[in-house]
C-alpha cells in the first residue's frame, strides 16, 4: 500500500548530538546551556537560525527531544525550532498530548522567546513549563520579528497551567543572536512581509 | 548515509481526494466549499477532527495543497489543517515562502477560523490571503478552543499586508462542526489544559 508522507529531514549532526545528550540528569541552566549549544551549532553547521529548544523531562532533567530552526533545510516556514522539538518530543513519546498520565512532565526550554506560532503550538502540546533565555526584543533588535502575540502572553499561559521561566541564561542566548547577526547569517522571511521571522 | 527524518502519514482518501481535485478552476465559494467537503470527508472516514484546509492559487482559483486535521492520526498536536496544509504547499511548489516570487499568489481558506497557532504560522507562511469559514466562536460554541489570539487579529493580519475574508460559506461550515459534536467526534486535548484544542 503506498502511504504518502511529507519528511523532515534532520541534520546529522544535530541526531549525533542527540544521541550524547539524551541521558544526562541536568540542572535547570544546564539545559538551557545545552540548547544555546544547539543554537550555536546550528549556526556553525550551516543548516539554520539562531534558534534552538529542546523538550525534558522536568522532574529527572533529562532531554526527550532537541529542536533546532530547520526553516531552509526543511523547506517550510513551519520548522521553528519549538515546533522541531515538539514534533521530536511526541513522535519520541508516541503521545500527541505530552501531559498524557503515561509520561512524565515535561517543559519546553528555548533559546529564545516563542513566537507567535509556537507560543500557540505550546498551548496545545501539554507541557507544564515554558523556559526561555533570551527575550522575544531580543531577537527583534537583530531584525527578527515575533509576530502578533497577545499582551501579556506570559499570564496568559500561567492561566492555562503553564508556568513560565524568563530570562535563564540570558546574556549567553543573546551572545549566540549577536553573533549570528555579526557573521551575516541568512534573514529567512516571507517576502510579502516587511520583517524576518524568527 | 542514514537520514533521520520525520513523517507525517497522509490518509490514502486524502491523497486520492488530492489528486482528483488538482487542476479545477474554482470560484471563492466553490475553493470554501471544496474545504468544507474536506473537513466533512476527515470525520467520516475517522482520521481526524472537523478542520480542514486548502492552499489555492489566487488568481487561477487552483488548489495547491489541501490539509486535514491530523493531530491524532500524525500523532502530533501541531498537525492541524492550516498547518498540514502549509507544509504540503510549500513543499509542493519548492519554497519555504509562498510569497517567491517563483509562485503566483496564495491564499489560505480554512473552514474554521485560525487557533493561535495557525494565526502565527500564517504570518510567516507568504501567503497573501486569509479566507474564513465559521467563526472561532461557532467551534467554541461546540467545545474547542481557540488559544490565546491577539485582540484584533484581523486588523492586525491585514497590517502586515494579509487580506482577511470571513464568513464564507459559514452556515454550511458550521454544520459540519454540529455533525461532528452531535455524533460524539473525538475531543483530542491536552489533559493539563481545560479545553479542547481546534
Amino acid at each position: 500500500m503506498h502511504r504518502p508522507s511529507f519528511k523532515l529531514q534532520l541534520p546529522e549532526w544535530f541526531e549525533e548530538y542527540r544521541s550524547r545528550s539524551a541521558h544526562a540528569a541536568l540542572t535547570l541552566a544546564d539545559r538551557m546551556r545545552l540548547v544555546i549549544e544547539l543554537s550555536s551549532l546550528n549556526i556553525r553547521n550551516g543548516t539554520g537560525g539562531p534558534f534552538a529548544a529542546g523538550i525534558f523531562l522536568m522532574d529527572e532533567g533529562t532531554l526527550l527531544a532537541p529542536g533546532v530552526n530547520l526553516v531552509v533545510w526543511g523547506g517550510s516556514s513551519v520548522f521553528h525550532a519549538e515546533i522541531v522539538a515538539l514534533i521530536g518530543a511526541q513522535h519520541k513519546a508516541g503521545v500527541f498530548d505530552l501531559s498524557s498520565p503515561a509520561l512524565s512532565p515535561c517543559e519546553l526550554v528555548t533559546s529564545t522567546e516563542p513566537c507567535a506560532m509556537c507560543l500557540g503550538a505550546i498551548q496545545w502540546a501539554g507541557i507544564r513549563r515554558l523556559v526561555c533565555g533570551a527575550r522575544g526584543s531580543d531577537a527583534e533588535a537583530i531584525g527578527f520579528d515575533e509576530g502578533e502575540k497577545p499582551q501579556a502572553w506570559t499570564e496568559a499561559l500561567k492561566r492555562r497551567g503553564i508556568l513560565v521561566e524568563r530570562d535563564v541564561c540570558r546574556d549567553e542566548a543573546v551572545a549566540v543572536l549577536k553573533e549570528y547577526r555579526t557573521n551575516g547569517g541568512i534573514v529567512y522571511n516571507a517576502a510579502s512581509n516587511k520583517k524576518a521571522q524568527q
